[in-house]
């Protein structure tokens, strides 16, 4: 059994509703938001997005990768976000192992050996937070000019609050 | 001026309206959606998504990375997802440009040299799907019984197909 056929079916009811409409590729508000794939975060709903409003980065944690600089520079020079806000979140998967723990898991689970690669988990999700937007500020791919902000949001309470 | 602050003011009303409540880390549906940061797609709208149902993983393209894998790893290993959903677009921001270009126009503007990298663009929407469908299906890191299923959605209609 397979989700996929609900989401498709649920969408043909959305599409059904949302009619036609082209909105412009570049972000309204040109924000880029590095966010977690954690299920209990809906980054539009919580930050009043309109669509078209801002680009939506998320993976494991929120943490600033390689991955996550290569999608900025394209956000920002090919699709002119001047902006970046680093949402981490409280309760967070990343905070459940060690790369060490989470290796010796996957040895015994998957029988392969992981060890020595970072998964990025973290302890104070703060501190993951001001760790990140340092990354932002010391890459060279990102200019000086772009505003870098950094929050935490609450999966409890739904709050979001700022990180300096 | 900085959109941030727009932002903080829109989730306190938000925050407000939530109210406390504590869902379980894990994702109710044991799926985890990989797709593009474009603005234009509310991932949770377009697919009918409540709060805790369903992990998301953005980068420009919804391509599947390196950091895409060590995500879904700790999507399926650490919080028990079980089916992966590789969800591109139509006018991708991924479509509008080459490497060889990008690195010329990143050269020029930003003085930095990135030939070589792979910014990961590409041409056709629904080769790029099969293409990501491929690359999880083929990683070790990956088990053979999750299930991998591809759509690409429009961002005009907002209706999503499946590619098979």
């Amino acid at each position: 059994m397979s989700y996929f056929d609900n989401f498709l079916k649920t969408n043909q009811a959305y599409a059904d509703l949302h009619g036609t409409a082209h909105l412009p590729m570049r972000p309204k508000t040109h924000v880029a938001i590095v966010t977690c794939m954690d299920a209990r975060l809906h980054v539009a709903q919580a930050l009043g997005l309109a669509l078209g409003v801002a680009h939506i980065l998320r993976n494991a944690g929120g943490r600033v990768t390689d991955d996550v600089i290569r999608s900025l520079v394209i956000s920002q020079q090919q699709l002119g976000t001047k902006e970046v806000v680093v949402l981490h979140h409280t309760d967070c998967g990343a905070q459940t192992f060690t790369n060490a723990a989470f290796a010796e898991q996957l040895q015994q689970d998957l029988g392969i050996d992981v060890s020595g690669e970072d998964f990025l988990p973290f302890t104070d999700v703060v501190a993951s937070v001001r760790e990140d937007m340092a990354l932002l500020r010391q890459s060279p791919l990102i200019p000086d000019e772009i505003i870098i902000s950094g929050a935490v949001y609450d999966v409890d309470s739904g709050r979001m609050t700022e990180v300096k």
